[in-house]
């Protein structure tokens, strides 16, 4: 097994991957690169064969091939088989139930890392906590130690990762040892990781910034210009700043990859599906219109209702974000939104 | 005199303008909407006589007309004519010839704003610096007060601004009046001004972004995509905050709208001169013929041999500067360059 560095204590050597989209096919194709044996798990039987049969994910992420080395299975039983480390690729809204399907099989004190970017809806809980629910959930020992999770985040296009384009992440944990460990285990030389140990910032940070790349979206759809748009990233930074640090992040957290970085590939990058549909609202189109054209969930959508909801019980000025939700579920015209942003009583810039 | 909240104390009523390129252009069409009497000074007297005669700056800024109420002159005489406020719109690497010529007839107490970004070669001076230097110098009096200085200083390109797209930008003095003057001076339902009382910091942001936007432009000439262009932005501003707060400025001013709002737009706009230079040198092109091809200062490239003397005068580590000074002026392939950030030493994030 490849390693830059000295290896650090219980390094793994058989990764499980839970998901079968783009995010997963990426971590499978740079990890079975770094030299590890690679088990990717999907829910739906149907695709797992198709990906058995083509060595191809057409659906999600066409035009790279699978080694035979990377194990696929739909089979609950053998989703973890030999497993010393598990990734999670699947999306946010859909973790409770697919871990619930998978809990009993986890065996103890494998460590868990998520790339998955969001807030759970109704329940407000992060991507790790939901493991965490879960797995507690499953467990009739309330006293049992939490194994190590950590979450990895960062400006990560699946579609340029699988191109071997620069990138960087932060591999951020609670248990700074196992930040390291992520950080050992996927550093490539083209895929930058640092260690974080605010696991809180790093995962709220992914989750609002899809609200901004909403708002982001619109402003294109408008052709409100560059100005405007770095002006919206710069406030809307400072408004999920302020409502993370009121939680319990860290502020330097908003201000790196994680953060800012993210952010600015959210709000620049013509493929994201957060800004696709802002676009599309900004030109005019109806909310409901614009999901049923984009395959997949928007985040950001139920992402906002969970933010204006956070706001409120941490009692954080978001104008943006609020605008937002007015204009995704009050039907104000994103014109207005603006314009209401743009002509709030004259003050001193205040960050974070 | 429109205003949108009460006036502020010695509200303006004329203001000269100090340039006859784009932005000066710009501000004169603004402060003219806003009902001020405005003066547009422009230092040859052939570019003043064509804008005298089209009433459109065909050369900066073309397709925009400069109403008959804004008084457009090349005489030094008459530059300042009962101004109240002064409006620098001089490029950086010419502030000094220019200050100089027209110091003798700038009244005194009369409060002067930049909108200029940039450092002074050889002397390391911020464009307000220089006004003081030059106008310090032009005087026998020692003791004689300072006026009130201040920096103007955001993502505002001009183009867009001349189509009243929204935009947002910072007004910095140390003179907190003086910067809500300006805010209440400039403020339109298009242009938002926040106050700011960091005018280091807002100068050292607007200057060292360039250094990053040539980054962000290789980046592009490589096609390396957006997942290396926003860890760049978000490592990039990591590092010149750290000098920032190095040299006494606030991290906060770093993070904001004249920071990393004006960061974005640098390293996103296709049209500024800093990417464009960029771009053709990740391209493989030399640097002297880039300069040949691209009219006026690219400003980023005397600033990156200011920022890597900076950056040993305050002994702050500055991987991405010291990177690009290699490949200005040193010879270092653009590709190697990316590479050789890539694999330093694995490390946790850390951020200003």
């Amino acid at each position: 097994m490849p390693s830059q560095n000295n290896p650090a204590p219980n390094a793994p050597e058989r990764i499980s991957i839970i998901g079968d989209g783009s995010m997963a096919t990426v971590c499978a194709l740079l990890l079975e690169s770094r030299g590890f044996k690679v088990t990717v798990w999907g829910p739906f039987a149907d695709h797992v064969a198709e990906l058995i049969q083509t060595r191809e994910n057409t659906r999600y992420l066409p035009g790279y091939r699978l080694p035979e080395a990377v194990r696929l299975t739909a089979d609950d039983t053998g989703a973890f088989r030999d497993a010393d480390l598990v990734v999670n690729a699947i999306p946010t809204q859909y973790i409770r139930p697919v871990w619930a399907r998978l809990a009993e099989h986890l065996p103890d004190n494998v460590p868990v890392a998520s790339v998955a970017k969001g807030i759970e809806q109704d329940t407000m809980l992060r991507p790790t906590q939901i493991i965490a629910d879960v797995l507690h959930k499953s467990t009739d020992d309330p006293d049992k130690p939490a194994r190590p999770m950590a979450s990895i985040s960062g400006p990560s296009v699946a579609s340029e990762l699988a191109r071997c384009l620069p990138a960087t992440v932060c591999a951020a944990s609670d248990d700074l040892a196992f930040a390291e460990l992520l950080q050992q285990t996927f550093t490539t030389h083209w895929f930058r990781v640092y260690t974080n140990k605010d696991l809180l910032g790093v995962e709220l940070a992914g989750a609002t910034k899809n609200v901004i790349a909403l708002a982001a979206g619109i402003l294109d759809g408008l052709q409100a210009g560059n100005n405007a748009k770095s002006a919206l990233l710069s406030r809307g930074l400072a408004e999920i700043t302020r409502l993370g640090v009121a939680m319990g992040a860290s502020q330097e957290t908003f201000f790196g990859i994680a953060g800012v970085g993210d952010l600015a590939t959210t709000c620049f990058s013509p493929t994201g599906r957060n800004r696709t549909c802002g676009e599309a609202l900004g030109k005019g189109k109806k909310l409901a219109e614009v999901l049923e054209e984009i395959p997949g969930v928007v985040e950001g959508v139920p992402t906002t209702k969970a933010v204006v909801t956070l706001a409120e019980k941490y009692r954080v000025e978001m104008p943006i974000t609020a605008a937002i939700h007015q204009v995704l579920f009050e039907g104000l015209d994103p014109l207005e939104a603006i314009s209401q942003l743009m002509t709030r009583e004259l003050k001193p810039e205040r960050v974070g």
